[in-house]
Order: structure tokens, then sequence, then C-alpha cells
């Protein structure tokens, strides 16, 4: 048979606190999930820098990429299989992007990203593409595969219905990570009704509708999202471990760049700080590598990047306050200079960050950033965005929340001399408006 | 105030999916928990390798440690709080004993200790004892208030209830093990009911006792420990990874000490092949410097160690097959000499393995290893030991089952050359008493 | 020892699938639970008729009853004891209001309180107060205790920490019947963190506030409390069946009053036919004596009574459609008049019902009907109300929201004689503005 | 389309709490969940008298007998589907005896029948067979449909695979009351990993087997089956309202018998006091309808019914203390005589109850009651019998357990007259031996 058909002798399961089991039948997906850059996924957490608040969110990529690939396995054998608006020649291509959606993700994504200015979308297309095992398991499909696979990915594929399985306002990804991520993180947020939100998908000539007596099942999860965004995803001491992070790769870098001698060279860094790195370059790296790296650093002579790897690995982390970027920039100029009078670099230890949400957003045609609108079938076959239905996500459509918080490091500011400047910085940040 | 009844201005919570929260009262646990040594325990899995066949055990020996001061918390300030036969000058000894009695596990325990002969309860001796920031702050409670803690650790404290809670037969330790890994694996054992049998705990005399009218809850404990040992601790392919773990150990000692020259040298290890390490040694390793030097040895000349490390990191495991020692030893030394004619080096590739447990013990006085029952409160007060009433636990009281596997590359064994070699090896194995 | 400080020799458990254990130490509460009164709520079912729809959700007032209690018993006990704000003397009354707060409720209240124009809460007073075990219960506690524990639950009692905890926006009731009605339908909504709400909780001179950094946990509460009614309690279905049952109740009088001769006479019902009736007749009904009468009349001469007795055992219930009351009165005119020409008596075969809800409100002064807001304790001690803080929760606050169906037997319209008007009917029924 | 094979436009759908959803497809399905005697099932407790004590089992036969048909139609629609040893033509009629199986169950059943020796099984035979809607709707599919599904219940049915799914050591009934009814009391015992059983189970020949790689689930079940007969169901406290109940019943017979004359006469139970009962008057009852009558017999002035009446529907019960057949019946006698003495009839207020349960049996031909094994299906096609694979089983198998009991009226053994007659009764009663 060739391989694109090829089912596994014996089924293969996998054990999933979230989906209970994960049902494994073509070769192809088993062939995927054994390949070492599937196997990557498992050093690299899922929610990077949360675990230092929850202690229990240590779960990997791995365990999401199979949670999303099992949802989509549900909905193509189960829900939409027979279905004349579903083509069934899709399902190979479905099930692969599912699975390998995250596959560019780095060690700590969000601050390495930002650092070096990469993208992991970028990553995964070239591994899609590139010299890899995977590459080589999706060219045994056909000659066009890989590429087809990247698309759906990209959300570039013509088949709208594919694409909006993986990335839309509900599908697959979202589905499993907030359900994982409030299994692992402990909270009571993050529950919905996927099983009644899977049996009332259908598939409609370009998109995926949801049929409107389902309606209150897709409220719940909008709820859901909502509330881990703000209670878990945006939890700003996880951001201030993100600052320390940042600041880390962002010393090291400089002092690369400036000649220092290290005493335990960034060997594994040196492609990115130079610019000049190549796929293989990223692959070697995860987070247990990052933290090797952290540790050693912890007895660099540089009095910056020691203690700062010292904050991360030791989770000595900084302070925050709320802050106003609209009305507080100038008083954060001020604050820069006492920092600097006190003697402590404000580039590293004083910190503004911030994060932002759009929790549902009905569609705006030619705006930045479009997103494609959750659509509701009704009884009698028209079709209604959800927040023309929905009391509650009309309430909170397209209200973007954003939070701004500024960093410093508490302890730095009580102790030792220069007394009276660290007095008048402290009084500053109290007085709430930074 | 002393520092020993010092109190945190606000209480702190920990979110915890298995207890729900986990709340810190006491400034002495709370410097604990930021110390180094106790966060260096959230770079440690609480199931080593497990995480390779159940991919949600990814959870750490931090959070479990947690869970066990939350038990041993809730004893002593719920249940036992007031008793007359309780001493409430025990209470914090008992708390921090609960919170660092895994503190000196290494990473990879079970395989590292064997490899290097060494015992993580050395080490966690040698942590409250030592020069660490554990001892630092042990010591402000009192000057004996670290070797306080090492006894209950090690068993010998005069106070047998204290003791009795951190390890017994059903002890906090167990408690939350069972249930979180339960909870991480997502197994469907591990579940019991904890709330019913803390309240029916009883300080009595020098042990603890469970009032009878909670024999079920108890019964019930027995029988999710002993599924949750054969169905996920004893899990064959988890040990395949632990074999190949060693093996890999074994190896870079052996290069080691043959003067192989390393490409990456093993700086973290050389002190362990030498048997010259220093607690710093042992606490500067976690899994994720490991696991940085099984990528790079992945590229060692070495074919062993380079092939060895290939398996682990890419979770490339040996086969098995059940193995009776009693006859099947002479088949080994045959199998070994076959390997060596098909060129495998069998002290590498042919591996046997034997794991072996113990449900339930009543007492046997003067036997090796001989554990101390678990006692019922009867309604007139007498006490009786758990089989004599419970006819499930009568069942399996005192029944050790041991499973014996050989494992081996089985891939190796079908590829290239010198078939007819191989594949009389593959026929010794396929008998099933090999 | 005085009756009101009087212990129970050992402390009495309730298994709760909802709290896990209920726990009863006083000897009063111990009495209540065993009075007659008491007893008789687990004869009515906590959600009337909407079994009908969710079959899991056959739990009665009994269980209920025992959680609100349990709710407050932790309040009291582990939350509010000892803090200065909190007057410990108001323990006791506090707890016998939770327990009996819905004494008074009868078969099927809703419907039967429409019918009969009576009220639960005057039957729960008189129970408190009349010649009742509850009552004598309470009398020995002493003289005055009766009528505080009927003021906590009229509202009327001058400690306003205590009626909060039983009747405001967020109270042990509501904390309770979510969670137990979500436990018994199986819907997944109604879940939230109460352990959570609890910790936060803060008696405050005449309230009781919520520390602000639980403010995600409330929300969470409202949206689930929006959901269930919603999703559960507004069902039009089970509503279909209360329509049934207020016809069944109405024909009865109007047979009785016009001196029909029932072949199982209403005696059960006569007193209130008559507005004759006392507590003692109101205390021998439950819903297994309506459904007995029921099943007799289904044999009844009369054919309505008989055709809405069969429909309501048998669950052969009224089909719906939407209506809108604005526009639609004229048509329901005609409708009224069509059906008389069909032969079925509109008077019980066409029956508009709405319901209606306000998720949340802030406070309102001197309007009707207003409702104590929910106060957050901010950490600088301010209060602010919830709907400021939460842009959710100020999204759907004061926005009453009301559902209009129109019932009518579907079944009936189909079949028989005088097709054309029938299908005239249907026609109508079908416009959707009915 | 032939009534068999019809289907419903749109499939209907049941929130269930233990299975989620439960999906019906077949018209013959809807139409018997329609018919009046399957709503009957909701007048009906699953569990008896046991809501005295769990106050949370207040479920209905109607949900458990939804939960076993959704269990079958599981396995026939998802698992063994296409499977070549399965006759899909069964799928019906083992569909429709999985809902149907406990059609025959009166109010209180166990008592019931052991007071009036009649038999559920009969009356489920009759329903099939006789004058009802479910008849008349199993008829639709064919003239010899009715006996068929009869057959399968009654276990006579040719095609052991259905009657397996059905009524053996491990079937669809089993699983779902255990997993039901630990739900509904709220008791941690009854869960085990369901899914996995399904998903191992086997049509084999003229039987249905569990694939090896099971084994530890099915343990499972078989250990939470054993915790739930002796924690739940065998509770003693609801079989002391089980021997209340037969007193009553055996009270008004006795009366109804010599002439006397009720206030209330007991019309429903008089065709069975005659035995010239129908199974109209059968179907007539339900816990509803015998719940009104002792509400009005504990106005009768035969005070022993009246007393009974009041204990059961007030929850006044008896005590108890075990009991020893074989060494204290001559005890028994005696405290007979002391009760007459004491002027407390023995007959009612006097009784012994054992029950009995065999946790697992292996096959033993020719022994009465013999039950069919667990086989388990080995990876080599071998069949074994589970007790000689599992150690656990192995302990448990074929060891019949029973408890004794005496139940007595404690509260009347220490008030009033006769004081010292009472006090040697209290003192035998506290020897233990009886």
């Amino acid at each position: 048979m060739d391989y694109a058909n090829q089912k596994l002798a014996e089924e293969k399961v996998f054990k999933d606190p979230v989906h209970r089991y994960i049902y494994v039948r073509d070769q192809v997906i088993w062939d995927l999930i054994n390949s070492r850059e599937f196997q990557r996924l498992r050093r690299i957490k899922q929610l990077g820098t949360s675990y230092l608040v929850f202690h229990g969110a240590e779960h990997s990529r791995f365990s999401h990429s199979l949670g999303v690939y099992e949802i989509v396995r549900r909905i193509s054998d189960d829900m939409f299989h027979g279905r004349p608006e579903w083509d069934e020649s899709e399902r190979l291509v479905v099930l692969c992007a599912a699975l390998l959606h995250d596959l560019g993700h780095g060690p700590f994504s969000h601050s390495f990203e930002k650092v070096f200015n990469v993208d992991h979308e970028n990553f995964t297309r070239e591994i899609l593409l590139g010299d890899t095992e995977v590459h080589q398991i999706l060219m045994k499909v056909s000659a066009d595969f890989p590429k087809k696979v990247a698309e759906v990915i990209a959300k570039t594929y013509s088949n709208k219905q594919v694409v909006s399985l993986i990335s839309s306002q509900i599908d697959a990804d979202r589905m499993d990570y907030l359900q994982r991520d409030a299994y692992y993180t402990g909270v009571s947020y993050g529950h919905f009704d996927m099983e009644r939100i899977l049996r009332v998908m259908r598939p409609l000539e370009d998109q995926v509708v949801i049929k409107a007596s389902g309606m209150h099942a897709v409220e719940d999860y909008i709820m859901s999202r909502y509330q881990m965004y703000w209670q878990v995803y945006f939890h700003p001491v996880a951001r201030s471990a993100e600052v320390i992070l940042r600041k880390i790769l962002q010393r090291a870098k400089e002092l690369h760049d400036s000649g220092y001698e290290f005493a335990q060279p960034p060997t594994h860094f040196a492609a990115f700080f130079d610019r000049s790195f190549t796929l293989k370059d990223y692959l070697a790296l995860d987070e247990g590598v990052m933290m090797t790296y952290f540790q050693l650093w912890m007895n660099e002579r540089d009095p910056i990047l020691s203690d700062m790897s010292d904050r991360f690995v030791n989770r000595r982390l900084f302070q925050y306050v709320d802050f106003d970027p609209g009305k507080d920039y100038r008083k954060l100029g001020e604050l820069a200079s006492l920092f600097k009078k006190a003697g402590i670099d404000p580039d590293y230890y004083l910190v503004d960050d911030s994060t932002s949400d759009l929790p549902y957003d009905f569609y705006r045609p030619g705006e930045e950033g479009e997103r494609l609108p959750i659509h509701l079938l009704m009884p009698n076959g028209d079709i209604k965005e959800l927040s023309r239905l929905s009391q509650i996500v009309e309430a909170i459509s397209g209200k973007r929340r954003t939070d701004y918080k500024l960093y410093f490091p508490a302890e730095l500011l009580v102790d030792g001399k220069k007394k009276a400047i660290k007095q008048q910085i402290v009084e500053m940040l109290k007085e709430g408006g930074v």
C-alpha cells in the first residue's frame, strides 16, 4: 500500500490526562512522532516561565502537539467523516498540520524571539521543508506534501476548512491549550464542553461553522479563554521571569559583541549573536541547554550577567507596579536617572513590559490583523456571526485590553548605600502612577 | 518574635492541581522554598524516565515536595492539633522534614545512584547539615534543628509519630506521590479518599494509627499503590530508557578511565567518575545539564557513547522480552556469545533488568527490611494490624512480586550482515523463556 | 452544658458529592436534620420539573440544604473564626438559617405557588414559629431564637453580615445550588473556584466583602450563574412541564369549584382550593403525593384533567415557539379563536410563558427590588463595587434578559378533523413571530 | 424504510453526568424511551433506601437504564462494528435489551419482592410480552422481536455474545451502575477505566473476551465492585430502612388478612395481599405511591403500622449489632422472650438480616449458581481465565463474604417501664455475640 494510507499493524494509544487517550493508526503520524525534531518538543515547556508561578505547569509542547492532533483526528474521523461538504482527501494533511503546527518553537520562545528577532513560524516552515527527518517522512507521502502542510500552518492553504481547524478563533490549537494549561496549572478556569463543540461543528463551503444549538458551549469557551489569558498567560510574575530572561540574553550578546571573555563561552548562542545561525543551530537549543548556560554564567565575572542568571535560576524575580504609558513616561525617565544615581543600571534593572489581548473579534474587513469571526449555523440554514446572537460575547467583542507593568529589583532599593535616592525611588514607585 | 514562630504578613498560596491550594504561613517554610537547593528540585523530574511512556508525567520533585508538606500541614494543623497525644512542639520539625525529605535527589536518581554507587539519602543529610542556604535557614531556628530534621528523614528521630507521618506504609510521601503521579500520567488508578484517611488518623503513644471506620479507605489506598507500581512505576518501556541511561554513564566513565579524548569533555561528571565529588559537584547537576551532555555526545567518535546518547535523546529505546532468571541464565550466556559473533557488544546491548515490590507487609520482627505495619484503632480501643481485618489486604500481604526483563536493540537484529546469527538470536528471544 | 453549645459525642459526617463531606458537631443541627419537617425536604426535588430534561437532576432540597449549611459552617468556623469584625455569638443562628432557609418549599414550588397564590417564604416562617418539631428544637436554644432564625431568612435581621451569607448576590445558597445543580445535571457550566472565594471573603462592619485578589473567581462565579440560568433553570422543555402542571391544578380547582364529582377526590388539595389550608395541610404535601393524584386522575372522566395528567406523568409535553409580546398579542388572540374553532380549548392548550433574569446588578438605590452589590476590598482598604473593576461583569451588569414562549400540543394540530383550520394554526405558529 | 432501520431526522442527545452524553439515532429506541412503562422508571430509585444514608443517591432506574443502553451502543457501534466475529444483525436486539433490562423493577424492589414473593424478572418479561406500549413498539420491529429481547434478558438467547454484554461478570449493567452509584453517592470507590475496557473487549465465537493488555483495568473494575458492595450496597443503615419497610408491608398484609378496617385502605396493595394482582396493578405502583400510603398510615389506629410508617417516613431507623448465626441463635430466642416480657413485639422489633457477596468467581461447572468467568485473550491467541493471571483477583476469587446483623429500636430500650428487663436486653446486645 502507498505510504499515505499505510496503517499500523496495531493501533497505538497514548494515555493523556486531557483527552484520556490519543489514538494513532497512520504510519505517517507514528513516524512523525518518532522523528527527532518532534521529540525535541519534549524539551520545551508549553508555558515558558509560567511554571515559576504555577508549579504544576511543567508540561511540554510535545504533549500539546499530540493533543491538537487528537482533536483534529476526532473531527475528521468522527464528526466530518462522510459529510459531503468535507473532502476526505484532506485528512492526512490536516492531521500532519495539527501535529506539527508548533514544531518551530524554541526554548522560552517568547523571549528568545524578541531578543534575536526571529520567528518560530519561519523555523516551522524550515523544518518542514529543509533537511530534517520530518521532511523526509512527509516527502514519502508525496513530493508536494511538505509544502501543503506548511501552507496549512501558514494559513495560505486553499481549503479554508482545513486552515480553520488549525487556526481560527475556535480551533483545535486553542481548544487543546486552554484545557491542557488549565489542567496542569490546576486553575478552575479553562473548562468548557469540547465534546459538545465538536459535535456541532460543521464543514460548509469555505469555512467551518457551529450549529446555533451549541452557542452556549462556545460562549463558555470564549469566557474560558478570557480568564486563562488574564489569570495564567499574562500573570505578572511569569512576565517578571521573562523580563529577566530577556536581559540575560541581551547582556550575553552585549558582552559577546564587546569582546568580553566568557569563562563559559556562549557556544550555542554565538551564531544567534552574529545572526549567522542555521536551522541546525536552532534545533540544538532547548530549555535544558539554556538553563545549563545560565547556571554556569552565575559564576561569570560580569556582575550583571551573573546576577541576572542567578535571579532566573534561583527564582529571585523583579517586583512590579502598574504603569500608565500615556502619562507616566516622563516619570519613567526620572526614575531611570535616579536608578543611575543609585548605582543601578536602569537598562537592566528598570524594565517596562506590556501585554494585551482581544478576547474575541467580529470581522473588520481591511483592518490590520483581521480575524475571521465565529459563525453560527441557524436551524433555517442562515449564518450569523456569534456576537450578534450572544449578549455576553457581544459585550466583550472587539475590546482590546492591555496591561502595563514596570519591573525592578525591590530588594536592591532597601539595602545599603545611597539611602536617600533609593527612598525617593521607592516613594515614586509607590505613588501608583509609577 | 523568634524565627521559629515568625508568621508571614500575609499567607502565601500555591495553586496545586492535586491539593487545590498549598498554604504557607511560616517564615521558615517560605525561606526554605526560596532557597537555591529547594528551587533546584524544579529541574529534576519526579518520575525520571516515565515521561517517555506517559508524556504527561513531566512534573518535578519540587511539586511533590510541596504536596507532602501540605498533607503534613493539614494533619498537624487540622487533624492532630489539640489532641493530647500529639506534641505541638513537633510541628515545625515535621513540616520541614516533609518539605525537604527528597532534597538530595539528583537527576534521574535511580540510574545515577546505581552507576556511581551513591545514595540520595546521604546527599539529603549533607544538604541539611552542610554549607547550604537550607542549612543556614534551619540554623536560624536553633542550633540542633538541622540535625533534628535530618533524623526525622533518616527515621532515627525519637518521636515515632513524627517519623511515621513522613515514612511508613501510609505516609504523606506516598499519599502525595500516588495522587500526583496518577494526575500527571492521566491513569485512572492512584485515586483514594485521602480526606477520609486524614480524618481518621490518630496520634497514639509512639505511632500513628487509623480508626477502624476508615479501613476501606486504607484498602483502597493499598490497591491504588499496587496498581501504580505495576502500571506506572515499573513500566517496561520506562525501564528501557533507564537501562540506556545507565549504559551512557557507564560508557562515559569507561572512556574517561581509559583516557579517551572527548570532543565534549564530561566536566560535570569527572568528579563522579573519579569518586572525588563534593556536595557542590552534586548540586551542579540536574536533568537539563545531563541532557545537554547527551545531546553533545551524540556527535562523539565513540560509536557506543554516540549511539546510546542518540537513543536516549531521541527515544530510540530497546525492545524487551520476559526473562526467568531461575532457568534462563545459561541461555543468557549463549545469547551474549551470539551477540558478540554478530558484532554487537552484549555489555551494552543485551541487558537484564529486574524490579520488585511488596504491596503491603505486616510486621516480621527480625527480618531484613522489616516494615512497620498499618494499625487500626478499634472502637473499643484495641489495636489491630490491617491484614487481620481486611480480607483484600490479607490476600496480597507479604507477597513479593518480581518482574524480569531482557532488553536489546530489536532493529539491529533485522538489518544488515550476519543474518544467520541474528536470526538465531531472534528465534531464541522469541521462545519466551529467554 | 446548655443546649446551644452542646456538641455531639462524635462528629457526624455526611458523604456529599459536591462538598465531599458535610460535618456536624452541634447537637442543635443534628436534631434539626432529624426533625420531620427537615426530612420532608427529601421528598421535594431541588429543580422541580428539570429532571424531565436533565434526567440526572433528581436531587432533593434536602441535599441542597445540607450543602448551604456546610458552606456557612466553613465560613464561620474556618474563615471568619477569630476575626475581630465577626461576632462569634452569631455562629449558631447563621448555621440554623443556612440549614433551614428552604424549609417552606412545597412540591413543584414554582407552579404550586402561582396557582394557589401562596409563598414558600411564609411557610418557612410558619414552620419556624409554629407548632412543629423544628420550632421546639429552636426554642430549646432560647425563647427568641426561632424568631432570630426567621429574621435572618427574611433578611430583616439586624446583623447584615449574617443576612449576607444566606442571601446576597454571592451567598452560600447560590454557591451551593450552582455547583450542585451542575453536578446532578452533568452540564459543564456551574463550576467556579469556591475555595478561593471563601478564602477571600471578609466580614466588614455591616457587610461581607471580597478581597480584590479574588475578583476573577467572582467573575467566574457570575458567568457560571448566567450560564446555569439560561442553560438549565430556564430550559424551555422544563417550562413546558411546568405549564402542564399549572394547568392540572387549575383544572382540578375549576372542577372542584363547579361541583364535579371526582372518581379520586382531591383530598389533599381541597383546603387549597378553598383557601382554608393550615400548615399541617401544607406539610402533608410532597411530590410523591402529587404524582399519586396525577396518576389516578389519568382515569378521570373529565377529558382535560385526564389528558393533562397523562401528559405530565408520561412526559407528553407541549411544543413551543418564540413569542414577542410587544407585537404578537393580537396574533395570540387570533390563534385562540382558531383553537376554539378547531375544538381545542385555548385556556388549557395555548399557553404563553415568560421568564427573565438579571445576571448581576450594581446598587440602584430607591429602585424596585434593589439588590446589594458585590463589594471588593482593595489592598489599600478601599471598597469598590465589582462592576467598576471587572470589564466582563460591567458588560452584563443591570441588563435584564427575558424569554417568551408560546406552548401548545403539536401532535393535536396534525391529526384528525378540521384539517384546514389546524393547517392555518400551524402556519401562523411557523411564522416565528407568533 | 422498515421500522427496525428507521433513523431519527436528527440525533437526540441526553446530557448524562456519567457518560457525558447519551446518543439516540434509532426510532425504535426513541419510542421505547417515550413509552409509559419506561417513563415509570423515573419514579423508582436505583438504590432503594440507600438515599437515607447517602443523601445524594436519589437517582432513578431511568438514568441507569439509559446508561446501560449507551455503553452497549458504544460497544456495538464503535468497538465491535465491522469485526467478523460480531453479527451486526444483533445490534437492535442488544440495544433494546440493554435499555429494557430493568423494566420490571418495582418500588423498593428488594423488600417488595421478599414480602410479596414476586420477581421483577417475571414482570420484565410480562411487560415485554404483554399488553403494553413497549410490547407494541417491539412488535413493530417483527413478530418475534419481543420474545428475542426477553430471551436476551433471561440469558437464554442463543447468541451468548449478546447475553454476555448485558449480564456476565463484566457487563454493561455493572459498568454503568458502579460508576453511576459512585457518582451520586459521592464515594471515591467505583471508578475504573471503562474506556480502556471497552477498547479491549473482543467478540469471540460464543463469548466476549478481554485482551490481556487490559487486565489491570479489569482488576480495577473488580476491586471497585468489591468496595461498592461493602461500602454502599450493603450499608447496614440502608438495610435498617429495608427491614422497616418489609415490616410495614408485612403488618399491612396481616391487618388486611385479619379484617382490620383501615382509615386509609391499602387499595393499591390489596391485589398483592390477595395474590390476585395483574400487570396493571404492578405498574400502578411506584415509590411516590408507596410513600403516600406510609404517610397516611402514620395516622392509623394500629400502633405497629403507625409506628413503622413513621419510622420509615421520618427516618427513625433501627439500631443494629453484629450477629453470628452459627452460635447466637439460642441467644436470639432468649432475646425474643425478653422483648415480649418488655412489651415489645419481637416479630416486628427484633429482626435479623444477612447479606452476602462473591466478588468474582471462576468457573465451577455443575455448581449451583455457576457464573461464567472473565476470559483474557493472550497475544498468542490463547484464552486464560482472569484469576489465573491476576494475583489480586486470584486472592479474592470464589471467597463468599456474608454479613449478619440484628436490628432493634434502641430508643425503646432506654425509656419508660420494665427497666430491669430492658437493661438485661441491652446487656445481651452489648456482649457482641448478638
